[in-house]
């Protein structure tokens, strides 16, 4: 099952994406659950929501706007320096998984504009694998982290390089640069995320590809290690970190520019479209 | 005027700090004001609560449960390397404000305990002056910024400096390990809050001290710089750094164990304290 958020005229709901359009959720159970982050919080959310994968469609995928995938976590934590490749090309050493924060609202949709600040011309493109918690927990054993995602998505995790310093916070949270999207693909379809290919593509291009075999940390490894730290809730949002091939590390460096288009793929998901525009102020 | 969040008899609430006790507004403003975030959300709000501060006193400062002083905050960002001393002790020669984030759920209130991790015996203490935002804003001028602060609170940013590795994140968020409180005291009686002094104790013996004159990013400068990159909101909260003399860059290294007293005393605001606890599971 393929879940969205997403806006349909002016009002906010969510939904299942099917190749023939949307149903639409956000009118058949908006009582009982807000949004789709209120869905998979509630544990039989996801069967509820599966009940309705045969009713005819509500809505032309047309004729939404996309909002994030989870347009309102309450943590979104970013793992960086987690492909090898990536690694080399920044001279990475540090053993930990390295974890930065994004705040919610940097976060933009599917088909929707990527804003390019007027201070900078380093706006790079990170295609990354994103993971949604479903079932809360702290302290979640490694062998049982699985069981606690809701689903996958694709995650552009734009970055302002020449403001990313030694730290990451200032780089990683200019409004709109964090597209998440297309959709939710649910936990079920997807028994190991390893098998995931992940390819990146700047106006047609591409500029990134790996599979998710070759994370560093694996996807266990980063919900038992984040857990122990900070509680997860459902809506909770781990990406998981970028191939290489971005375009700082490049011979001439490869910046993203007003109007092009960048594109993060992810098998069995889908593919996130989003175009470049400059800041206007 | 000094502002608490706090518990009392089981209820949150939020009222003004007198030397006499609580006037509790929550009782008197609730149905305008859910929490002290709502109230210094609205630009009357702070009017509106000085209305009442000649009141008699509601509750007796013995009888609350001290909450984090903005319990909520959307955003919380922790200003790193701040102050020369610091510095030095870390040899951070990056110019630009390194900024890290904190979440909510990581913060305790004034006479709480403070968790130290069965995982970590590197429990360390920094004292800070954090800065409460009143007025939101994105590229705020320098000039203008202060205008956007609600007050001023101590805040103990408590440190697991063995899981801090390269970023700060996995560090800075342990449950129960940032106590923010005893108050706010409103801009109105800090014009310049580089007048202010902080001291830390640890077990009543100074372990670091400092005026926010040696700030090196003032705090002006932090709200234009963090206000670039991503919108502030009332409640946001900015915790600006620690003097030197931090416990682990010392030699021997000075961590914090079960028992110990931590106190964080910034004048004009007052004295923040908390015990140190192991943590039971």
């Amino acid at each position: 099952m393929k879940l969205v958020s997403y806006l349909v005229s002016g009002r906010a709901s969510f939904g299942i994406l099917t190749q023939y359009g949307i149903i639409d959720l956000g009118q058949k159970l908006g009582q009982q659950f807000s949004d789709l982050k209120s869905l998979i919080t509630d544990q039989d959310g996801l069967a509820i929501a599966q009940t309705f994968v045969h009713s005819p469609c509500d809505i032309d995928e047309q004729h939404i706007v996309y909002l994030p995938t989870i347009p309102n976590p309450n943590k979104i934590l970013c793992v960086g320096m987690n492909y090898a490749e990536k690694r080399v090309e920044f001279n990475e050493t540090c053993s930990a998984p390295t974890i930065f924060v994004r705040f919610p609202d940097s976060q933009t949709g599917h088909k929707t504009n990527i804003i390019k600040p007027t201070v900078s011309n380093e706006l790079d493109y990170e295609g990354e694998l994103a993971v949604i918690i479903g079932k809360a927990g702290s302290h979640i054993l490694k062998e049982e982290a699985l069981t606690h995602v809701a689903g996958y998505s694709c995650y552009m995790d734009g970055s302002i390089r020449d403001w990313q310093y030694s730290w990451f916070t200032a780089g990683k949270n200019w409004p709109n640069t964090g597209a998440f999207g297309p959709c939710l693909t649910t936990a079920d379809e997807i028994p190991d995320p390893q098998t995931l290919f992940i390819t990146t593509y700047l106006n047609g291009q591409q500029v990134q590809h790996d599979t998710v075999r070759n994370l560093v940390h694996t996807i266990p490894e980063l919900i038992a290690y984040i857990s122990s730290f900070t509680h997860l809730s459902a809506g909770d949002v781990i990406i998981t970190g970028s191939p290489g091939g971005v375009g700082k590390k490049r011979n001439p460096p490869l910046f993203m520019q007003e109007g092009d288009k960048i594109e993060v793929d992810i098998t069995q998901i889908g593919r996130l479209t989003n175009t470049v525009v400059s800041e206007k102020r």
